[in-house]
């Protein structure tokens, strides 16, 4: 199957895009061709002047919350964990899970993202999973795992339908990961997901970063959030938490921290020097009042940096154009020089960037041989005008709505701002009946 | 003439809208009524479900520099002021001026926002209102006023175009003032708008404290936007800005400052016990690196606050959507307080907050008896959904994509998604053609 995509731009790396032909052939970018070049394809799409991104891949979305925007907002983090985000998660059923997650998955294709890494609760991620397929989204999920039952005052109250037994965490881990990995031709894959260290036993842990050198499969888990929590971690465990993680053999590249707020210099050097990732969510960051991430120092640094927008009540949309945006403005703003994290370099955070994190070589680029996960955007709109065409625009001036359609391993999953497979107000409905069932739950 | 919006929900001060009918009757609203109500109109609108809101008001924005979007990021201060802003400014023509608030306005339109507080560059300023005019927005206008000659090295380099006496200065704003104050039937005012106080002289900003309380016309001006421009105040004019302007008369409820970052408690006190307003830039304060406002210690204080965009290219948006959401989340993250700035506290800034510090007693608020100036928003959308319908919903999870009509003093401005007096596509062409003929003036 060749799609040759015709009359567009290009963004291939620079600040402008190029105008060039884009040729797909079974599922990978085979060619940039000059413009005007004739192809034979089974399809051709005139984009009119349009662009074409490689997608954006956000590397830290919990799509399980999806169901509970709106309803968690202006409260101290611990009423927000306790009263909401806690008794939300606790109350899914299977279905209300996988509506979630399919409300979360089209509103992130209709932004453009190819790629996600989702972390979903202890129970019922299988769910995501399925939603994840059936939308067509590449992704790396994996259940949350609990097992750590000593936790502090700070982080109690947790719910009983997250507690789990190391064997219990681990058995479903490895079966979801049996099931799911390499799943979709490849387009699923699974991970090791420790919800955090503090809720998490030093020997399952320990246990994940053989199992990830076993199987290759990534772990991911949050760290460094806040500073509370970080001196709790350092309390209990007697390290910084990234230094922890280091000691028990997990830093490397098949591990991806979200947030690392709280990092010291030699934090930042061994996450340089181990090649270990990092999905920085900006918005969730200022929304629950942990801080601004050191995103400018980190990059310095030669850290591997991506962003994500963590679950929904806390940003509230799973939106890598306002990421994007928060990125660069923030570091900006607080160091006092414009110049610092230019359109170029956030971009490249969302797209090459988290495609590197999430351990594929092949995408986030536009270039033969990548594979074909990517979007066209119309940058000729009200909020854009009459900017020229550049990263620029998409950076300061876009936003979700600029995106016409995406495309993942050469198939278009939303087209014409519509999924071709998925009837969205059906969707919508159910998910708002199921809302309601799933909060009339909660004592 | 009546124009009854039925089968909506009413924003009209809390967290959740309410189910009532809204009669418009001779551009004031003239009632809320019960849901069913049956009234003789000679419009009647159905909402099928969507949500009214007071118009935003945007108490900052510079229209001239929209032609210039996303020609002027990521640049050091004085480079984004002597190689972009001042000469593009320089460069522009009528036509050019005017195109360029032709965009601005359609973008404020669609957004929401139905007033708005302009202040243009030295020149043209007249071809701004005349837009504003024409499509139908609010808002308060003023040219440039920038006198004084004996600017400092950081402020060199400025344009000759810009060069005017104080005689001038005032002759060109007082004839405009005459031309446009009450124009539109009361729709179009002016302000006094000297550009900044090192750009000003004395004598200049002293007449101006007299002529607003002869006239009744406000002062705006950019006022503690960057500590090193703070300092040089009170190193030449031997206090801090917000006493400087007290001293010569100017705060009160008639003057208007924009940014407001640098000030001390003092200052504060000034702010608050005079009624002098603020219009805080979150974006622009980042983009240009100025830092973070200190929102939630003014608003503690009791300092009358507003929002605004600034100019496109320090934004890159007009959007106050933006707006409400940086500032609620930047307060909530550099305090590490999520309460802080909560939903409701941001949208009032940018609509009853800014109608107040524009003079306006009657807009910023459905009731009876206040302008009929307000925003149709679909919150049933991809990116909000499954929120209930909320001023949370609207704050964090919503957009101008959002907006499908937006009224002033009672007459659509913008009606389902599309200007009914303008052709869109058209102006858009004119101002792509125009923005290269204005670049190629600049040597």
């Amino acid at each position: 199957m060749k799609t040759l995509l015709k009359n567009g731009f290009l963004f291939t790396g620079g600040l402008e895009p190029v105008r060039q032909e884009l040729l797909v052939e079974d599922g990978r970018i085979s060619a940039l061709l000059p413009p005007g070049t004739v192809v034979e394809a089974q399809e051709v799409c005139d984009l009119q002047g349009r662009a074409v991104i490689p997608g954006f891949v956000q590397t830290h979305v919990h799509l399980c919350q999806v169901l509970f925007r709106g309803r968690a907002d202006d409260l101290a983090l611990l009423d927000w964990l306790r009263t909401r985000i806690w008794p939300y998660e606790a109350a899914h059923d299977e279905e209300s899970t996988y509506l979630s997650a399919l409300l979360g998955c089209m509103e992130l294709l209709a932004g453009g993202v190819t790629s996600v890494c989702v972390m979903e609760s202890v129970r019922y991620a299988a769910f995501a999973a399925q939603a994840m397929e059936e939308t067509g989204i590449r992704g790396v999920f994996g259940k949350a795992m609990m097992d750590y039952t000593d936790t502090p005052a700070a982080l109690g109250g947790m719910p009983e339908a997250f507690l789990e037994t190391t064997e219990q965490s681990l058995e479903r881990s490895l079966a979801l990961m049996r099931r799911w990995h390499g799943a979709a031709g490849g387009r699923i894959r699974y991970a090791f997901m420790p919800r955090g260290i503090l809720t998490t036993s030093e020997e399952l842990l320990g246990e994940l970063g053989r199992l990830s050198g076993e199987y290759g499969v990534l772990v991911h888990t949050h760290a460094c959030e806040t500073e509370p929590e970080s001196r709790l971690v350092e309390r209990r465990r007697g390290l910084t938490e990234i230094k922890y993680l280091h000691r028990l053999g997990l830093t490397g590249e098949k591990l991806l921290l979200a947030h690392c707020l709280c990092v010291d210099d030699e934090d930042m050097e061994i996450l340089r020097s181990t090649g270990t990732g990092v999905a920085s969510c900006p918005l969730a960051n200022l929304k629950l009042a942990s801080g601004i991430a050191p995103l400018q120092r980190m990059h310095d640094a030669g850290v591997r940096l991506s962003l994500g927008s963590d679950g929904a009540p806390c940003n509230n949309n799973l939106d890598m154009f306002q990421e994007m945006k928060y990125a660069a403005l923030l570091q900006k703003g607080v160091a006092h020089d414009p110049t610092r994290m230019p359109a170029e370099t956030v971009f490249r955070m969302a797209t090459e960037g988290g495609a590197r994190v999430l351990g594929m070589e092949d995408a986030g680029l536009l270039a033969p041989g990548m594979r074909a996960d990517l979007a066209v955007v119309d940058l000729d709109r009200r909020e854009i005008a009459p900017a020229p065409p550049s990263l620029s625009a998409l950076v300061y001036s876009g936003n979700p709505g600029v995106v016409t359609d995406t495309m993942v391993d050469g198939r278009w999953v939303y087209r014409n701002r519509t999924f071709p497979w998925i009837d969205e107000q059906t969707v919508r409905v159910r998910a708002r009946a199921v809302v309601e069932r799933v909060l009339a739950r909660i004592p």
